[in-house]
């Protein structure tokens, strides 16, 4: 089982996708409720992969940390699962930007969301976390900010 | 999408398993919280199958009405999310047993539950589920008692 480790910060109105950098679209939807506490299982669309997400948050910290597991879906399941999703469910644009040694994750939201614009970035450790400095392009800090968590967004 | 159809009933005290049956064990388990209402997310290990099973329930009728999906595991993943469901399982022995063209699962729990015998008998329709009669050895009906639902005879 993986460990996610993670922070997200508001995009800089003045960034823009480097020109070099192709988005991946994403749709994602979810199974369960938006209880912040409990098991996330989410259905995604990347690219033409279908996969399946379970993530489980661990103890708060200053990085979001959760136990996540993916795995591509068996061929027409996903279709078959799609439906119970009911409107629980949102489209991005995901540009992968290098910062370094790490990759910047920038969510570019559209449909409803649009004009949202979110970063993420992965840490290999909660300390490593900690030690980052944010660059200039990036705003002000939501790690653990459920109002930005995908699985309220997709409800709103 | 497969809807699935049916009623639960106990077993009657007198009733054994026929001699030539032979039960598949089940161990399954959620990973979701056990709401009534909300959509089900089940692992299960049937024999040398890993599952998973995604439930929603329809409006109440006579009979437990569900969307139904169930597919297999790409390997090394039940592994992988199986320590999500926590302590949220159980275990059982399940024999399938005719009547006449419907099939009976009589489900024998281990265990901590071990005493408890259910039965389950799936329909193509709600009017077949209605007309049904049960043979003798059913005992009361317990279609809709949520006290008997896998998902929370796992957390009790």
């Amino acid at each position: 089982m993986a460990l996610e480790i993670e922070r997200k910060f508001l995009v800089d109105d003045g960034w823009s996708p480097p020109p070099d950098v192709e988005p991946e679209p994403l749709r994602q939807g979810y199974l369960t409720e938006a209880d912040a506490e409990g098991t996330e299982v989410r259905l995604r669309v990347a690219g033409d992969r279908e996969l399946m997400t379970v993530k489980r948050r661990r103890a708060a910290t200053g990085a979001a940390v959760r136990d996540e597991i993916e795995f591509p879906l068996p061929d027409g399941v996903f279709e078959q699962l799609w439906p119970l999703t009911g409107d629980q469910w949102l489209t991005k644009l995901r540009y992968d930007v290098p910062i370094g040694d790490l990759m910047a994750s920038v969510d570019v939201y559209t449909g409803r969301h649009e004009g949202l614009r979110v970063v993420e970035v992965e840490f290999d450790s909660e300390p490593a976390a900690a030690e980052f400095t944010p660059p200039a392009w990036f705003g002000p800090e939501i790690t653990g900010d459920s109002r930005y968590s995908n699985r309220v967004l997709a409800l709103t």
